[in-house]
């Protein structure tokens, strides 16, 4: 079998299109933020990705299949740029599958002459964060102002480690191989669950970044909801710890 | 060398076929049913695979050696659909092999246009199960009703993981990239040891299923063998258990 | 880079050629039983095989790099059955390694018309043997009543667990692929440490099945020197214990 | 995509050049050479090579991504020997990457006439060397002498489990593959961090055998810094255990 398999769907044209880049990661926060747009703006389907990068493994919903995949969504806007959104089940699962899979993804999406770039993805800062900054990081310093006034920021030295996964290479091969300039924005998050409120943050920087106004009553409720349940877990913590203390005195 | 080697044993000419995969699994359910059909059936061997893709090992039987493989065996019914099995040793053993040999299988009987695909497997519960069920999912939500009436349970949400190895990538890139429509039969097994059990209540969802009717003689024996085996083992914990606390109060 | 390079060394008409293979594995019994019959009857370099599938090492010896690599012998016996014997570094580290390099060494010698396969190895029993019995298995059973009259036994259900490796892999594509019979000889060992002991074992018998005279003398004295040195460590050992005991009774 | 791609600057005409490789490993002595030399030399780019061998990331350096790769160089000397000097961000992470981008190297440099090879690495011996040695292993004899007059050592039997890694390979199939013969050059380093020290003593060594004056002033400040760094924590080791002797008689 050929290694990637890239199922076409449409053929539209597409006016000077952005490519949004939000696969399963850190906090999830990139899968997050790209399918709360391919949502809110009604995206339509571009193609389906099957590779063996991905694990062997269908899901199950409704007591029906779906082979596990990677997906291309797009917008037409009317405005300046359309948008294609890429979204999936998994990353490739290896160091070769994930080259494979960006660098696919990258020339297959060749003839709709991609200008620019955005990848997301969540940076671990190993605690509850209050305020989730958007880190950026870009393949060209004439991106970096324009980022700020949308609300990135570029503190120097981070991330130290560099950006691993899909977020990182397909900007990297994007700039050396394909002569196309982006941007990774990360939102902070502890790392330790599916992180909305982080999404949330890039959702703002990146709707300000494409020109697109959405909306942020759905995901300002998946956050209101996550945090009633942290703030019950540390209520029970607390209240488990006071009866402890009375046992102790008892 | 090919990485998937294939050598064919015959050319029959098959009506409508339906396929069955029953390869090694969680408590060898799978592989337990589908030797039962191509025994009780007296199948006939259509070709055996080879691949880099399973363990470099040869089996040893009455001193003679066995390169480990799959084979792929067959029925004339004389009814509406005749029958192709796929069994084997092992099933591929990296993520590639996984998705490798389950194409090629696809792919190879491309010529005897499989009318619709049932895989066998295991459903792990973690405890020994009284009556098994046979959990299923579908890749056509008509599949359902026929596969409840004979028998088939679709419990919402189970399993929750999904279908992980020969028998979900089957079904999947047998829907998504062959157009063959069909479900995944999963009896509930303990996991910790091969479960003639579990694969007797698959056979009678399956040979109804199938339409072919099939002795249960051999397999209620073999359970038997499993129960009266496990039943001694509880008697001799409990006479164990029984002796230590005479010991506690000697 | 081709994945396996195979520098040839001559091009000699060898008659009816036997194929025999000692790679590094158990107690290196395979190997160091390769290696002295190479050396014993001055066997000349017919092959070198470098590949990926080896680690990525190479050896020094006098202070001069060699890169890792099997290596293809022969020897022109003048009787009924030429010589050819594969040894090497390493067995490929890979699953995937081991049957291609398995293959490519079969289909390399395809020219010289191989005509039976010896594989060697070593079966761990995981305690020393005073007396190392050499197991068999074989790929046709008219094999088996002359290698019992060699000194091989046939012992039902051992090796339980079928052969991993090489020796399995060569002489069970051999079979199936390539339609050449062979046995396997396996000598008993400890699995601790190199066993020329084992070795020994599998000289006599492969010396007779090759009908090959050869001197004993050489691996009689190693065999001497690792009994030598064993030996030495049990008494230190018990001295050891018998001053522990004065010491706890001091 | 291509598993390896190498993306050519110049095209420059050199004579006789001799290779010199050194990326990151054991202490990174080979890559500090690597670079040190590169600096100093002031050498331009001849090449920048990516690859899925590498890891599947992007540093940061000043907000800006660089996707990683290894990168060759080259000097004109106006001597008999120009230089070659590859150096990188990573080695190869598999056994095949190690292989493949080893022999990639040597390829694509074909047209370039190589006439010799030194490679660079650390050897790791667990302790803090007050003066390093520099070993060295050479593919041709012819090598010794001259290496030794320079301060290399050729002790015997050591490393004596070979050189692992892009430093053995890239020799070994140098001499194999290419007939072209050089020497592995290896800095005694206590293996725990980066060894500018180490490092020193390559430098000192590999100017002499490439008959160039470079200057040690900045690896000797280095080298010093961090000397300082260490004789710090010592002594913070020690007045911590004096205290700890005090507060024991407090």
């Amino acid at each position: 079998m050929e290694k990637i398999m890239i199922k076409t769907f449409e053929e539209p044209e597409l006016q000077d299109p952005v490519l949004v880049c939000g696969l399963p990661g850190i906090g999830n926060v990139g899968k997050i933020t790209a399918d709360y747009f391919i949502d809110k703006l009604k995206m339509k389907k571009l193609a389906e990705i099957y590779s063996e990068y991905l694990p062997p493994q269908v899901f199950i919903s409704n007591n029906i299949i779906h082979l596990v995949r990677e997906t291309i969504y797009y917008k037409k806007t009317g405005k300046k740029n359309d948008l294609i959104f890429l979204t999936g089940d998994f990353q490739g699962t290896t160091q070769e599958g994930q080259y494979e899979m960006s660098y696919a993804v990258l020339e297959w999406l060749k003839k709709y002459k991609i200008t620019s770039i955005y990848t997301l993805g969540g940076y671990s800062v190993g605690r509850i964060v209050e305020k989730p900054r958007v880190l950026a990081a870009v393949s060209d310093k004439k991106l970096i102002k324009p980022l700020m006034r949308n609300g990135a920021v570029f503190p120097e030295g981070e991330p130290s480690g560099g950006i691993v996964g899909s977020a990182g290479l397909i900007l990297g091969m994007g700039m050396e191989m394909f002569s196309i300039n982006g941007a990774c924005l990360m939102g902070e998050t502890s790392g330790y669950f599916a992180d909305p409120k982080s999404a949330r943050e890039i959702i703002t920087v990146l709707s300000k970044a494409l020109k697109t106004r959405i909306s942020l009553n759905d995901i300002d409720q998946k956050t209101k909801q996550l945090e009633d349940i942290t703030e019950k877990m540390k209520q029970e913590a607390m209240n488990k710890n006071s009866k402890e203390d009375l046992n102790y005195f008892g």
